[in-house]
């Protein structure tokens, strides 16, 4: 398995990081498909295999960690341009997520696709708005998509609703899908104002510098239109979303739902009939109430009732390793 | 796939409706290899397909539910024999659990398996027993031995260990396996004795009559160790665990539980060194501090950290619909 990885920042890095870790396990499972990485690409440089060098894990990360760079700058060069220059059989995307038009992520993902090459993407972008053109072109050209990491990082939602409850009829999934939003409100239940609590996440390092795709809940909005299209077969795009942020969310509206024992929380839901994105009043000794920055979800089921199933959101290895599982999924099939 | 079932009691017949109510979904599935019930047997009858009598989903579950019996009386025949006389390619076990010897259950798996067939089995006694030498018959004759239902009833927690989580490596498992016990904890938390909990959930037909099974911890540990097995591919047997009751939990312990922000909870606990079962003092904020009769799980991972799971424990259409999770598996590879 040659796998090309395009996005070298934390994720692909953490992916990285994960092969080596679970070197010898892929060895041992795989003994006649040694996984190998041929490519990577980040938003200036990139490395491939050929004569004049072989990447090697410990230097690849080595010479990222150190410069920032990898070991040829990519001047005018694409990454599908770069991608033609090497020998793969599966595309990571894991570059930076761009909601209005999807991006080079997006055009890697359809290029890798039209070669006949399986993708894992952890890009939200192409998939929010591309979901159905993608999979469609996954299905014309014998490829798999998979895209684990994409909604709630180490957390198993799409696995767990299309293969661990297949066979159930999913009747619905509520959702904290943005760790930020919900370490945010989670703060202002102790009554700190929503200015403090942003600054609090920045300082974590959980939210960024400019906090707008969290808080205006983009991000989650992303993950409700991934799950809407992937788990509940819809053709739906990230603009289908009835979206309100949790910044309209106000000290003396949590007050008030605490003295009725409730909570606000950011919640996503996903059914045949919605697709939303909103701060909620929630009870508080309901599953969704919970605190801090995990993602969480409760997925209504027609034979087992409510399913819940929470995780890191987001992070290095937690994302690192759902893309090793999805590239497990497809290595258990190219090899059965 | 020719179904034959053993153990035609709620989870028996839950799972005979489940195919009723999945039947398109199934006809669809699987186009070429038709889903098919050909011999059903319970305690003291059982019909098979033959000249006389084929099996129709409604009839035999009429039958059932009108005279409390099937078309034909067993006798002395064992379920081997009335299995003998019918082409299969599948056994459902979900006969009555026994964790003395495993009993008819034990055998009825062993003799499929020799015989080449596929087996789902919900029946905790031959696992918690048997586990290696049934796994290791599976692997034998080239067939495939599942069994989500047998852990945690609608909570899918093994295929998410063993599949959402592939690659993870898992640390610990922590949880709470017995619905019955945790709502009779959650009711002493508001001041109830023991004994008057123990009748009200029997009264809400929770608890059975004799509710040693589950009071003593028997039901959870029969689980912890399934789960060593199948997910820590350790090699134990029920009798490995470490098992205390709830009935050693007082109304004193409680309250001074609670005075120190802690509730008191049956905790199994399954890692490379442990197996275990035993009521706990666990912080109110703990993911595993949760009320009523859902089983909850926390399953600790090297990479992505924690995962929760949590779902009806047991029930009807929850455990049928588990069995139905592992047929879909196994067909899908059997026809893949």
């Amino acid at each position: 398995m040659r796998i090309f990885i395009s996005g070298f920042g934390n994720i692909g890095l953490g992916f990285f990081e994960t092969l080596l870790i679970r070197e010898t396990f892929l060895k041992n499972r795989y003994k006649d498909d040694p996984v190998t990485v041929v490519g990577v690409v980040d938003s200036k440089s990139y490395e491939y295999n050929d004569d004049e060098y072989k990447i090697c894990g410990f230097c690849t990360i080595g010479s990222k960690k150190t410069t920032g760079r990898l070991h040829k700058d990519r001047n005018s060069l694409s990454c599908r341009e770069i991608m033609d220059m090497v020998d793969f059989d599966l595309l990571i995307e894991a570059g930076p997520t761009n909601i209005t038009d999807g991006g080079e992520g997006l055009e890697n993902i359809r290029h890798a696709l039209r070669k006949g090459k399986d993708v894992i993407t952890v890009n939200k972008g192409p998939l929010a708005l591309a979901y159905s053109e993608l999979s469609a072109l996954a299905e014309k050209n014998g490829c798999h998509l998979r895209f684990e990491g994409s909604v709630g990082g180490g957390m198993p939602i799409i696995n767990l609703c299309n293969e661990a409850l297949v066979g159930q009829r999913i009747i619905s999934i509520q959702g904290i899908f943005n760790g930020t939003c919900n370490l945010i409100l989670s703060r202002m239940d102790s009554g700190i104002p929503f200015e403090q609590a942003l600054r609090e996440a920045q300082q974590l390092g959980y939210a960024e510098s400019d906090p707008t795709y969290d808080i205006k809940g983009i991000d989650a909005a992303s993950k409700v239109s991934i799950l809407a299209n992937s788990v509940f077969n819809r053709n739906v795009t990230f603009s289908d979303v009835s979206v309100t942020g949790i910044d309209t969310v106000t000290g003396e509206a949590v007050r008030m739902a605490a003295e009725k024992g409730m909570v606000i929380r950011h919640i996503g839901e996903i059914s045949n009939d919605k697709l939303e994105v909103a701060p909620r009043l929630i009870p508080k000794n309901h599953p969704l109430s919970v605190s801090g920055s995990l993602n969480k979800a409760q997925v209504i089921t027609d034979m087992a009732g409510p399913i819940t199933v929470s995780g890191r959101g987001a992070g290095k290895s937690e994302t690192g390793s759902a893309i090793l599982s999805d590239l497990i999924w497809i290595m258990d099939r190219r090899n059965a």
